[in-house]
Formats: C-alpha cells, sequence, structure tokens
C-alpha cells in the first residue's frame, strides 16, 4: 500500500453558523485544507463527506456532490458516507484508503454538520436515527438516557463516582478555553458540574456536549505530493473501522463498546504500535462519562481505572495520558458529521507542534470515533512523518 | 489490482412492502447473496450500504452497521453511501474496491429503500433533498419538472417526438411484465402513454418510474472465492464513478449530462472496451426521456438518434442495443437506494444466461446509474468470467 500523509487542514469554528448549510460549512474548511497543502485542487481525485442528519433537519443531501461543484472539481467521485456519529472518521478512513490504494495521489476528507437551526425537540429525534428504532428507540431511549445507564454501570461495576467522571468535564471544558475552534470552553469546578441542569440521571448539562455547526477538512496525499510547505507532514499509520451491535440487547455489558475495542485492536495491529507508545489523543467525550469507558477500551488504562486516571489529572494537557486537549465533544460541540474530522485537525495539529494546548513532544497520536449504540467506530493513528 | 468477481446476488421485488424498514429488506437481500456465493458469511470483510433517503422517511440511519448486525456480521467496517439516485451504484462500486485493493477477499454491495409508506407529498420533498435547495429547489423545481424541461430541450434540438419517447415506456413497460422482481409492468400502446395523467409537461403518468419499496445485494470476491457453485461467475471490468454540477445553470445544455459522459468514459478506459462491445445495458431510466437521454450520453447511438433507435425497436431485447431489458425504473420501479444494484442484479444475470428476457448470448454488459440534478453517477462493466 503506498503511504499517506496528511498536508493540509482546514476547520470552521464548531459552535452556531446561523443560516447556513453543511456543504456550505464543508467548502470553507476544504479550501482551506487545500490552500494549506500547496497542491493544484485539480490533484484531488476523489471526496468523501462525512454527515449524518442533514436530509432529516436541512433537507439537504448529495452534499458530497455540492462540495465538489462548491471547490470546482464537478467530475471526481464524489460520496457521502454515514455512519451516525462516525460518520467523519468513516470520511478520513475512505479518503487514506483511495491514497493507499493507489487509486489517486490526493483525496478529501471533509466533515459538516448544521443543527443548531432546529429546536432541541428536533435534534433529539433526528440523533435517535442512529438507534434501532425497531428496538431501543421504541422504548423511549434517547442518547442521554443511554449514557445514563452506562454511567450508572459503571459506577456499580467499578465505584466510579460523580466527583471523577465531573473531572472530564472540568478538564474537557477548561482545555477548550485555549483552542479558538471550541465554543463552549468554560472555567468550571467539579461542583458546577454536579449542580448544573438535570437530563438523564445522574447526567447533568456541564455532562453533555452541546448541539453544534461546522466544518472540517483533511487533504490526505502520497509521497510525492507532499510540499512540507504551510507544516510538517503527518504520516497516516492507521485508519481502522469497525461496526458493533445494534442495540443495547446485543452488548453484554454497558461498561464496554465492543465497536471501540475492536476497531481498536485493528488500528494497533495496523500500526505495529500498544497503546502506551501513543503521545495524545482526541476521543469521543459526547458525555463525560463517554470518554472514562472510551479511554478503557481503547487500552489506555485498565478497566474501571478510567475515573481515578480523570480524577487524579493524568488525562490533562500535562499528564501521563493526555486525551482530548482540544477540549473534545464537550467543550467544542459536537457538530454530528464534522467530529471525526475535527478530531484529526486537533491531534495533527499537536504532532506538528503547533497546538494551543501542546503535548509536548508529541510524535504519535489517536483519534476515536464512535457511532450510535456504538454500531460504528473508526480509530485512526497518526505520526509525525520526520519521526 | 486484484480481479473482482460477482459471485452472489439477491434481491426482493421492488414494489410496495408495507410497514418494513430499508435495513429489514436489505437483510432480506443480503442473505439471498451469500446464500448463492457459497462462502462462509465470515469471509465477508466490509460491507457498503446505498440509501437515500431513509433517515427523512422512515427515521432511520445507520443502515450498514444494522445490516452488518442483522447479518452477524457486527465487527466488521459497515458504511452507508449517499450519492442521491445513484447510491446503490456508489455502493458497488466501494465493495469491488474493498476487494481489487486488497483490503479484503469478500465484500458485500446492499441497495435499499422504503418510500411506498409515505405520502406523495413527502416523498416529493425527500426526493428533493437531492437538488441544490439554495438554488434549484427555491424555484419549484421537482425531478418530474426537471426532466419535462429536459424532454423540451431535446425536441427542439433533435426533433425528438412524443412518440418516440412513449416507445420507451411501452419498451420497459412491456420488458417488465416478464420480470418477476417488477411490480409495474404492463401491456400498453404508445397512445397510452400519451393518454394517461398529466404530471409535469409533457411528461405523463406511464412516463415516470413508480415510488417503490426494494432491495438487492451483490457479493464481490477474489478469484480464489469463486466457487462456481450456483451460477457462472462475472468479472467486473470496471466500476467507475462520478460526479457532475450541482445546479441545472452549470449545465450547458439540458439535452446530455456530463456526469454520465465523464463517468462512461472513465468506465470504457478502465474496462478496455468501447460502447459497441457491449452486448446489454441497464440504465437509469427514472423517466422515459432519461433513458434516450441516457443512452446517447453513453455512447451507445450519436446524440439525437436515441428516440429514434427507441422508435425502430433496436433497443428491445431483440434489437442491435438492448436496453433495460428488465423493465427497468419505469417497469420495476425505482427504490432509490436500490436501484443502483438491482441494475449489477439484472446484468449479471443476463450474463449468466439467465434472464427472463435473455439477450441471446450477452457476454458484456453495463449498468448506469444517475443521481440528482446529474450530480453523481457511476457506469459498471461487467463480463462473463469465461469469456
Amino acid at each position: 500500500m503506498t503511504e499517506v500523509y496528511i498536508t493540509g487542514l482546514g476547520s470552521t469554528t464548531f459552535g452556531r453558523h446561523a443560516d447556513t448549510l453543511p456543504h456550505q460549512l464543508g467548502i470553507r474548511a476544504a479550501r482551506a485544507a487545500l490552500a494549506e497543502a500547496g497542491i493544484d485542487p485539480a490533484e484531488i481525485g476523489e471526496i468523501f463527506v462525512g454527515n449524518f442528519v442533514s436530509g432529516v433537519l436541512c433537507g439537504q443531501e448529495v452534499l458530497a456532490g455540492l462540495i465538489a461543484d462548491g471547490l470546482g472539481l464537478a467530475g471526481i467521485p464524489a460520496t457521502k458516507v454515514e455512519g451516525a456519529c462516525a460518520s467523519g472518521g468513516i470520511a478520513f478512513r475512505n479518503a487514506v484508503l483511495a491514497v493507499a490504494s493507489g487509486r489517486c495521489r490526493a483525496a478529501l476528507a471533509v466533515g459538516c454538520e448544521t443543527m443548531t437551526n432546529a429546536t432541541t425537540d428536533r435534534v433529539t429525534a433526528a440523533l435517535n436515527c442512529a438507534m434501532d428504532n425497531l428496538t431501543d428507540g421504541r422504548t423511549g431511549l434517547t442518547y442521554p438516557g443511554l449514557f445514563g445507564l452506562v454511567w450508572q454501570a459503571h459506577a456499580h461495576a467499578y465505584g466510579t463516582s460523580r466527583d471523577q467522571v465531573a473531572a472530564v468535564s472540568v478538564k474537557n471544558k477548561r482545555n477548550g478555553l485555549a483552542n479558538p475552534l471550541a465554543s463552549m470552553g468554560r472555567m468550571i469546578e467539579r461542583e458546577d458540574v454536579a449542580g448544573s441542569a438535570p437530563i438523564a440521571d445522574p447526567i447533568r448539562l456541564l455532562d453533555c456536549c452541546g448541539i453544534s455547526d461546522g466544518a472540517a477538512a483533511v487533504v490526505v496525499t502520497a509521497s510525492d505530493l507532499v510540499t512540507h510547505a504551510a507544516a510538517p507532514a503527518v504520516r497516516v499509520r492507521a485508519a481502522a473501522q469497525g461496526s458493533g451491535p445494534a442495540r443495547i440487547s446485543g452488548l453484554t455489558g454497558l461498561t464496554s463498546f465492543p465497536a471501540t475495542v475492536t476497531t481498536a485492536r485493528r488500528a494497533f495491529e495496523q500500526a505495529g504500535v500498544a497503546p502506551a507508545d501513543i503521545d495524545v489523543v482526541e476521543l469521543h467525550d459526547c458525555f463525560s462519562i463517554a470518554e472514562i469507558v472510551d479511554s478503557e477500551d481503547l487500552g489506555l488504562m485498565p478497566a474501571g481505572h478510567g475515573g481515578g486516571y480523570a480524577a487524579e489529572g493524568r488525562t490533562g494537557p500535562g499528564g501521563d495520558v493526555p486525551i482530548n486537549p482540544s477540549g473534545g465533544l464537550l467543550a467544542k460541540g459536537h457538530p454530528v458529521g464534522a467530529t471525526g474530522i475535527g478530531q484529526i485537525y486537533e491531534v495533527v495539529q499537536q504532532l506538528r507542534g503547533r497546538h494551543p494546548n501542546q503535548v509536548a513532544g508529541a510524535r504519535l497520536g489517536l483519534t476515536h470515533n464512535l457511532g450510535g449504540t456504538g454500531i460504528a467506530c473508526t480509530v485512526s493513528i497518526l505520526e509525525r512523518a520526520d519521526a
């Protein structure tokens, strides 16, 4: 397989972009990524766009074609991919594979979503499209409800406390303050989390990521198109994807998502590295408890220790297992289809040594994007190209 | 690149499947395809699912994960792809590329859609998600309206007559009578078409494909998994994809879709064959006039001659350019995401010599799937493996 490099990044802020459609944000992010890559846009052989609910919330599909045309690239294959909240990560993997397999020398992965124009009720209904609505959806389950159950199961199994879970929100909200792309950063204390509005017991408002608009884009190329013009190149060591049980009755427990475990194993095998080799992680903290479960599923610490690591500060930017220095979904927001590409953006900036919450000496980074009730997952491992 | 073979086919009927969700039909079609391929389902390394409007019409996304899990394959990468009416063709191409690039030895492409549970108004709104709704959609354009304009432009440029266009409907509706998967076959005469209900001048009801439910699936494998158990294998000579202008103001005229022209050129180049070498074609006749435009864009006859070829019977199953012997979208119906895979199904049966409207001695077949206002297109070229 051809080696694949990330040579251009673009992103809008994640937050509110009133009266805007997802592909408009996607075009903006893609133009920035193309400019940074320093290649003729005509080199792009294929576009993959991650998006989840533009049809439902905006009445607009064919986003990949709209973005290709908006970039002056009508003609090339342009595909929207969907795997609920993992849609962005899936777009990245497909763009990487297009170059890795030699069918083009450069490809573009874009993630985009707009949600803030809709009422919270409509957004909740749209997000529930990620459930099996013949089973889980019928019970009245929502995603805050699901992660409330996950929290209770984790607390029961491992004694994970409200204080430990709150430490995740405090860290990510604070990390977000320095990130210009994050709109929901905030200086909070653990008791602020517990005191925020109840959503789905034990989940409180500050345990939740926010409804957001946004887009992010990356250019991936073969080695001969790496210009080093604007930034050090970053090499893709793994771009893995997996799926999991479609409904919660298919899970053997609620303290782990098999899709993450399977996909992470695949990614570490592809890259030939172990969890302990990873310097910086951006993972899918759609709720504070999710960061704890995800980090254990990724093998970053033993099962049941995620809460302790968070409470002890080991997952902060200066800790030994830095997680979500960007602020994660909790502080950046979660414009669903954009999130997976946004994570790639953040980790690449870390590996370039240019992140606002820089992890000193980061050379190997990991992203983790999880969709639905653990039905879809991607894990990517990226490395500084001079490493 | 690894050579890729089609070794298993499955399809539901295209028509009405009341109170059914798209993935339920997809699982049914996929099971049939896996049984026919005669391989252990665990050999399937990846699933791509083509679907367009399940989110909008059914409130259900993550269809790829639901299908993977329904087949007992949770764990493998499962991706929904979308390019409006070309979604099925895009799923096929991605499954082919998964095997061609060597990342798995077998992959599954599924197309599925359910539409008949919704009112015609809701279906029309859902289909309009395939337009640029900042431009074309705002004008009040619908797809019958667009193809009415195309018809008028074609008639103006080439003198194409109502009688010639009606010949397409008559042929396809009659072809559909013999096809057990087609629910809208009918013995009609040209004057029946002109006498049917007006939809969008000059388009009449019998010029339109029908709102339908349905699913189709194909198993593609590397040569070492070709068992010849149930049926002669068919080799994939080309699986091309392209995009086109996002709105009609981007077209230089309304008598041709650049996405078809570009994608067909790519497919013929990949396969190393010319239009004249093709024995049988399944193309995107969403309206009778579309078959004429598509067949000219594919190079099957000179521009402006599509109407004449149809009226003279040259595109019938016994003609020199057999088009849509299945009945096409006009007689099978058009469960949007399923259509592109349904076309592969029909051409493979032709190449196996098992089609109800068999084209004698067919060895090389072509499928053409077109999305939106020509924004997405796929063209595949398939060959009998013993050819």
